[in-house]
This record gives structure tokens, C-alpha cells and sequence, in this order.
């Protein structure tokens, strides 16, 4: 029965790969699973890290998937304003049975105009631009807004997908991953999120994203912009 | 100071991609890192998932790294008895700081043996296996013995990416990678580990796994014999 799911993961140029590896492996955990790591091309794209990351498939050819996932990173800046991707995105959202994001993943889903009027979670640091699309953010992990699931920042990409796949097929299938995965967390500091981070630590990234923060901001705008 | 830390992750065919890509998402957080993700040659290697990894650097180009990381996944049965992967790893921790490995990357130690006498972490499924090269196995989702930090399964290699960035660096630097990382998680489901899973879970994967785990077993006596 779950023999033919299709998992269809956006992959772009400095992307944030864990956003995209956390779902992956979750998604990949499935029996049956059919995954498929979608750009334009079938093209190597540089993620943030030294890992280059190969897309299976390009546009052209992805088959309808079930579920759509779009990772964050910062690459997510370009995006917002690139037609092909949200023209891609808009054309499997249409089908899919859930449209799903991790990070600033959220804000590309805004962009396309898949988010309009509903709520959504986003990494802890781009909450402010979501309402530019008229979305309202939220500061649950995972926010389930009918068939449109967001996560919050990077690492909130594991949960996404073991909730995800609870909906998709059910509760016991997603336990039985969590537990392959040995999703048992314990961070070893209580630094996950601002309002649990000591105030140094807060400051200290705040100010190291002010300026990428601003170039975001404008550039939400401008993609909000063509949206109406 | 940092500046110059060099991370060296190992890569090889059916690696566990999240066991490699949460530590390297964390590492590669911290400023100035220099990461490699190495293997015999720099030629793509298949992961357990649809991800192809392309190693950075091949073992003959690798510098001494402050961080050697040693990932799990199937791949590590045939590890156990490669020379060419054993003495790789003897070579690098003879001038390593820290020598660690992400679930059952801990198997591969020790054929090297390089936990010979200690105690240490993996995946849950493997516990048998560690004491077959003399290592005492731990049930902590982070072991720390000298400068040996092995994790637990799959999803334990955040958590060790984090305490090895404390140890290695400080607290508040790691504390600033993980609220980077929103590491805040909320799994939906207490079922990631074989004590808190519902029993039924515990049994459907413990018997999927059984014909692995025997033959894990046994080629880890062969890697343990040709240890003495």
C-alpha cells in the first residue's frame, strides 16, 4: 500500500543540507519508499557545507509526488524570486498530498503562494518575513495547517518528517523509524531556541545575521510584490 | 584560534547519511573549520539513501585532523576488514585530539583497535558486538573515555557534534551552533530507543534486522581474530 509513495526534495545551490538529510533519511526509512532529490538539472549543487549534493531528477522529469519538501538555507534568498522553481513548486503542490518545508524552506512556499492566509512555522530568525506574504507564523516545531506542514529551524526537519510520515501512513510506521534512527535527543546544552539560548549566545548570532536578515527582508518584499 | 581546526569525516559505500551529514552540518558551523570528507579515492560513493556522496579528499591527501569521525551504516561490516580503511583511521588518531564515530562507526574503531580497553557507544541494534574487540558498550547517547566520543545511532550525531565542539573549542561556541541550528527538538513519538518504544515496534525491528545482525556478528569475529 505504501508500496508507491513519492517523496520529491527541492535541492538548490547553498542549500542548508541538513535540512534536506534530516527529512531524507526519515522519508527513505519507509518500505517502498520512492525518493527523488529535485533541481532544474541534473546537476551537482554546492549545499553550505563541503558537500556537494547530485539532484536525481530535474524538473522535467519528476513524477507527481506525495509529498513535496522544500529544505531551507540560504539559498532560499534566490529562490523567492525564481519563477522556474516556484512554477515547479506550484505545479506539484497541486497534486501532492502534503506540501512541506524545513527552515526558510517556508518562505520559497510563501513566495510561490502556497502559504497565503495560513499558518506556518519558519527558522527562529526569519519569523518576521513570513507575514510579507500574508502568512502567519508560528513558533511550533512542526506546524500542521491542513495539508501544509512547516518546520522550524534545521534540525526541526527530523521531527517534521517523523510527523509527516504518521499522517501520511501511520503513527506505528513513524515510531518504528524514530526508533531505527534512534531519535531519542539529548542535546548536551539547552541552547536550541531564543528564549532557551543564554542571552550572549542570542546576541552574538543576532548580530552575526543582521546583515543576511536585511537582504532577506528586501528581497521577501520584492517577491511579495509580483505575487499580487 | 579556531581558525586552522581541521574535521575529517569518513565517507564509503552505504554510509547512513544522516550519521555523517548531522555532525558535519554542526562542525562546519563553527568559523573557520576546515572539513574533509574522505575516502580511499574521490569518487562518488552510494549512501544508504538516494544521496551520493562526493568525498573531498582521498586518504593519501588527507592532513592530520584535530576531529576524526568515523560515521555507521551497513557499509561499516565490510569496514571491519578493509586494511586499507583500518590503517587509514591508526595513522590519523595517532595525531588527533579527538577520535570519535556516529553508530556503528564505533565497529570500525574497533577493528582498528583503537577502543581496545574502553568504553563506548552505537547503535542500539550492535551493543553485542563491541565487546567481541574488547570494548565495554555503553548505553549513553554520548561516551566519553580520554579522547574517544562515540555516539548512538543515526540521529546521536548531532548531540556528539555538539560535545565535541565544547570540548574542543567551549561551551558557548557550541551553544551558538546549536541555537544556530534551532536543536530544540520535539520528537512526536517516545519510541526512539528500545526501552521507550511501544513493544510491537521494538519486536518488528529487532526481527527485520536479525539476518544483518548475525551477519554482522560474525564477520566482526573475523575482524576481531585478525586484531591479535
Amino acid at each position: 500500500m505504501t508500496s508507491s509513495l513519492k517523496f520529491g526534495l527541492l535541492v538548490f545551490p547553498r542549500i542548508t543540507q541538513l535540512d534536506m538529510t534530516g527529512p531524507l533519511q526519515v522519508f527513505s526509512s519507509l518500505a517502498g519508499a520512492e525518493v527523488h532529490l529535485v533541481w532544474k538539472r541534473v546537476e551537482a549543487v554546492q549545499s553550505d557545507t563541503v558537500l556537494s549534493i547530485m539532484p536525481t531528477t530535474a524538473f522535467a522529469d519528476c513524477p507527481q509526488c506525495d509529498v513535496l519538501c522544500v529544505p531551507g538555507g540560504y539559498g532560499t534568498d534566490e529562490l523567492m524570486g525564481d519563477d522556474e522553481v516556484l512554477d515547479f513548486l506550484r505545479a506539484q503542490a497541486a497534486g501532492a498530498r502534503f506540501i512541506t518545508s524545513v527552515c526558510t524552506g517556508s518562505l520559497v512556499l510563501a513566495a510561490a503562494g502556497l502559504l497565503t492566509g495560513r499558518t506556518a512555522a519558519t527558522h527562529w530568525s526569519a519569523v518576521e518575513v513570513l507575514p510579507i506574504f500574508g502568512v502567519t507564523p508560528s513558533r511550533e516545531r512542526v506546524c500542521m495547517d491542513g495539508n501544509r506542514i512547516t518546520g522550524g529551524g534545521i534540525t526541526a526537519g527530523i521531527d517534521l518528517g517523523l510527523s509527516v510520515i504518521s499522517e501520511l501512513v501511520d503513527r506505528r510506521t513513524a515510531e518504528a523509524i524514530q526508533l531505527r534512527m534512534e531519535y531519542d535527543p539529548a542535546p548536551p546544552f539547552n541552547a536550541g531556541s531564543p528564549d532557551k539560548a543564554p542571552a550572549e549566545v542570542l546576541h552574538l548570532m543576532e548580530d552575526r545575521m543582521k546583515a543576511a536578515k536585511e537582504r532577506r527582508m528586501g528581497l521577501a518584499r520584492a517577491a511579495a510584490a509580483r505575487l499580487r
